[in-house]
């Protein structure tokens, strides 16, 4: 087996991770750093660490410690952060806003190329330049611009609507903030689901245990 | 040992799912499954099911299943949901406004009673009924209100400046949306990270490796 193929997806959860603490050291001027002092900083071991990034050939010297910056390449190489995957998003709501101002897509892989909604009164204003489109030209702009991914920002029903049509689009890989299960309906999409809701109430189940 | 201070967080974290499922099966009229039918259907097994709600008692009746309505409420209660505590947002830009317009507080334990931002373009608009009020009003706010959690939507510069002022306004649970590592500066704070460009980058990752 390809040792990349047998990489455990709570591994690969930690990338991100790294990949945001070597570009606050770097930030801070840290052009090296040891595995020991990596874990300190991380709340994790050195040997957690070391073994994390053994699994992709491991980067550090014995007794030198990491490049900082090598080790944000590496990663960032590894995460594929410059693919500019093409990504559309669907729902132009509050929550869509947030998303689609908030977030750094062309450092994380991505370029959101178009947003859209139902709602008239959404329709042609701009959200990070981008105008909202509306979601009956769907088919048309993704025959033309072909986008790989769809962020979701509708609620459940909408999604269960929707899903069919964005997958027969050739969509197949989705950031899902709906609660709705895609991949229990379609076994051959990627799906990130974001469940704001389960991390407030386990803040709820934490707060309750510790008072 | 008490029983409930073994169980791990990772079975915590499966709560809320639970809690989730349980809610649709329930809109959908269902009132009884069985485990296998609760683990078809969230992607689990049948052991791990029985499992994780033993760590609580367990709740099934051998060959009889689960009350969906009984399960729900006790997963509730678990959980602390009906807690109703008072909870602050800080940063009303496009991010906290999501998330103050988005998110049903009531139903998952808090209750959102104060939202502020140092804008005066913001200060005085209403959010989801909450009037934005002026940062230079929170100590006020807080030794009148007593709010026991913060969400933070700020950046992180301004969460290094701001999180001593919270702590020493009896703040200690965060529900925290900047990439600020509080954790690190407190060892008696709750902190429930939400780290959306981590699951972007992850996405990312699983399409670079699945093409």
């Amino acid at each position: 087996m390809d040792k990349r193929e047998a990489i455990s997806m709570s591994v690969i959860r930690r990338l991100p991770r790294y990949y945001r603490f070597l570009c606050d050291l770097l930030d801070s001027g840290i052009i090296r750093i040891s595995s020991k002092e990596l874990a300190n900083r991380m709340g994790l071991t050195a040997s957690q660490i070391r073994q994390d990034l053994n699994c992709f050939g491991g980067f550090g010297q014995q007794g030198y410690g990491y490049s900082v910056k090598n080790l944000k390449e590496q990663i960032s190489s590894i995460l594929g952060l410059d693919s500019k995957y093409k990504a559309i998003l669907i729902g132009a709501g509050n929550l869509g806003k947030a998303v689609a101002s908030h977030m750094c897509f062309n450092d994380r892989g991505f370029e959101l190329i178009g947003i859209f909604d139902n709602n008239p009164s959404l329709i042609g204003t701009n959200i990070n330049n981008l105008p909202v489109i509306d979601i009956k030209k769907l088919a048309t702009f993704c025959s033309k611009y072909k986008p790989v991914m769809s962020i979701l920002c509708v609620p459940k029903h909408v999604v269960d609507k929707l899903s069919g049509e964005l997958y027969s689009l050739g969509i197949k890989n989705y950031w899902n903030f709906s609660h709705y299960d895609l991949s229990m309906k379609y076994d051959d999409v990627i799906v990130e689901n974001v469940h704001l809701s389960d991390s407030l109430m386990t803040l709820c189940y934490r707060i309750k245990e510790n008072s």
